[in-house]
């Protein structure tokens, strides 16, 4: 009895992506001007995104169709494996049937390539010759210096400088592919210069990050901005994942009870949960949809449902969204693409339907579930990750408990091959966890711009 | 125009694998007892190695079965995607046609696990408890650990102390399949404790890490021993790459011109280019077949064609490889896998048989062929793979220079992930190009044994 492996043709690697919105039962609200309160139209957009983007963002089409060249680089690692992990039912000795959707198998060894490829794509497509990013452990980075290499443009990375200094390796990936990288909080930006003016020793923050990029594109008519999650284009172009899913549970002749993935911005769940939870808004099936995010940073689950800004700065729009306030600085837990205080606006919005479902982790639970999958079925998980895996453990366990056989899917968004430090803290009991600071998060939730659509 | 992938379904995963001896114009010399001289028999190997693995050393069936439980792990990963690299192609601006097969999709990123598996597979059937064995940078440590845990064996690895200090993060990986490593030379063994005795600071290199695994798994009787490359049973298990690789360029319509790996010990050199060489010997075809070698450690173009012993102990038996004498320590240069003093005894004969030729790279060169390679097709190559990547480069613009199209076809053997550290330091000019110390050659192929067979 050994691992399955369920793989489709390349002709099967999604001709379009499925874009939730046209099955909401009522809008996302929608995004405010930062500045001055009303919604935004596209013009508002277009100092920082490609039009076509833009209209990727509002759309309310069920599908968008994937653009040739995008789909040919898509067909270097997809369709993307999904694995049943017999090895670890085994080692659980649970009756549950647990599915994983390996996205590790990309170039980066991480999901991210799904939307930067596009992102780069667009972006080429209406002449900008560079795009400006941040980064947190270095997963989007690496991806978009890959896209960017792949189309002829300039990239600048604004990575959070606890992981510039402390996680070096992705950086040198980022820079093979021969894009620039700046430890953010830098000196380059107004939004920079002021963080460091407070304190000369942060450490930084996704949010932050976020004010340098969106500042260096907003100034600069020939760069642009590119997000790695949160966004609606974002999440829409990382369905392909749970796409190519649906197909390979028909090729099981199963389907899922439980959807799982972790949840920082929002990418790799949307990418795997949106067409399940389509599935389910539309009366065609009912699997529980559950996101899981670090107890150090609970967004969903202990955040506010209310507009706030992207970043630090506060130059971004205004959306509305779970947000654990955007001058928040999340622990330093080891899972950096988590780490950030808000969560994308469908994710949200879903949640606030009752769609979707949401828990916590701690990070130590999470590196134990990451070795007992690693020792079943060969592949180390990255960080982020093995929140996911730590749940599917648990869904598994309870089968076992119950005496019933359930059929569990989640998203293996990441290898760990560049987050073996953190693995070997683990092993020397260094980690902690963390829950997250309440009073931090109230001073900032106080700082939240009052303000409703 | 993008990167093609021929991908088989996971039914043409080879049943068989591939053994040259049967092809073999003339038999491989014998290998001859460590002690008293004569070739060994069966009886001499069965303390390091369980019987099965032994009779596939010296078998000469064409063909040898691939068990089932072998074939379903192999199942997670095969077979492997042969690319056609069209958007280096475009780079390099040549008429070439110039194919990758890409092994670091396993699940530790390197063909390593291929022979793995089928060695703690043997080991497991045949009742032994645990698994002893050397690693350099640690591609093999971990793919030998991840085998062990998938069939409940402990795993003892010693890994040569330099790779220990400076690459911790595989050392982390083969510790969270829960192997145990001990840096070499350590106080563990006779063979460690003599060369620290000579030299307390010695970086140790593997011929004396052999020597340690060796000498442990000879005074355990439930302990064996496992070698990562070298060892014809090791090349045997390897040639799922080759004959996954024909298959595909039958799919291809194409057949290579020139075949391409780097050789360090010979295994994933073994692995691609056997079947091919295998037609060569047939008279199916006539394919140029290249190993790799890096200038600092040129075994098949600088050493010497004699008996030596695979450790520096002097503990294995004696085969006749070109080597650089076993006490040669090879310079440190980053593709640790490459740092060998001899080469596979079925390499080196084919090498003698006019069967194959050999080159050498330096690694700077090496480095920015990756490089090179990374930008074009997003992959980042392990060290080792680099110098096939720089061969593929050279023949590429070889046929540029020509005006011809010629078919190139080289083993991705790895990604680069865990590397990223060489790639900074090349990006930073710090690292040093090094040619073979001839002196220290000299040196210590004057301490050949003075034997012949």
């Amino acid at each position: 009895m050994s691992t399955v492996k369920y793989v489709l043709s390349e002709d099967r690697i999604p001709k379009v992506w499925y874009n939730i919105q046209a099955d909401l039962p009522e809008p996302a609200p929608p995004v405010l001007h930062p500045g001055t309160g009303p919604p935004i139209g596209p013009d508002d957009l277009a100092p920082l995104f490609p039009m076509q983007l833009i209209v990727q963002e509002v759309s309310t089409e069920k599908f968008i169709e994937i653009p040739d060249p995008v789909r040919d680089i898509y067909r270097q690692w997809r369709p993307t494996p999904l694995f049943r992990a017999r090895r670890l039912e085994k080692a659980l000795d649970t009756p549950a049937r647990i599915y994983y959707k390996f996205e590790g198998i990309s170039p980066v060894g991480s999901h991210k390539p799904n939307t930067a490829v596009a992102q780069a794509f667009y972006n080429k497509e209406e002449g900008v010759k560079r795009l400006a990013t941040e980064t947190g452990a270095g997963q989007w980075g690496s991806s978009l210096a890959m896209a960017c290499a792949f189309f002829g443009l300039d990239c600048d990375v604004f990575m959070v400088r606890v992981s510039y200094e402390q996680k070096p390796y992705r950086r040198g990936l980022i820079e093979a592919f021969g894009a620039s990288v700046t430890p953010s909080p830098s000196n380059k930006t107004n939004a920079g210069r002021a963080i460091l003016a407070q304190d000369p020793d942060s450490r930084g923050s996704l949010g932050i990050a976020i004010s340098e990029a969106v500042e260096v594109a907003a100034s600069d008519p020939n760069t642009k901005y590119s997000l790695g999650s949160v966004l609606n284009h974002v999440l829409l172009h990382q369905t392909v994942i749970g796409q190519e899913a649906l197909e390979q549970f028909e090729m099981a002749d199963d389907y899922p009870d439980v959807v799982i993935a972790c949840a920082g911005g929002g990418s790799n769940f949307a990418g795997l949960a949106f067409p399940f939870v389509g599935k389910n808004l539309r009366g065609e099936a009912g699997s529980r949809i559950v996101a899981v995010e670090p107890a150090a940073c609970p967004t969903l689950t202990k955040g506010t449902y209310a507009y706030d800004f992207g970043d630090t700065a506060h130059l971004t729009p205004m959306v509305k969204m779970h947000t654990l306030g955007s001058s928040f600085m999340p622990p330093a837990i080891h899972a950096g693409g988590l780490r950030y205080h808000g969560m994308a606006p469908l994710v949200s919005h879903l949640f606030e339907l009752g769609a979707i479902e949401a828990t916590t982790v701690h990070q130590t639970d999470a590196f134990a579930a990451g070795i007992q999958f690693a020792r079943a079925e060969g592949i180390i998980p990255a960080p982020e990750s093995n929140h996911a895996v730590a749940q599917a453990i648990t869904e598994a366990l309870k089968c076992k408990e119950e005496g019933v056989s359930r059929s569990i899917v989640f998203n293996l968004s990441g290898h760990g091959h560049f987050d073996m430090q953190a693995y070997m803290d683990y092993a020397q009991n260094k980690l902690k966890d963390y829950d997250y600071p309440v009073e931090a998060v109230e001073a900032a939730l106080a700082g939240l711009p009052n303000v409703d659509a």
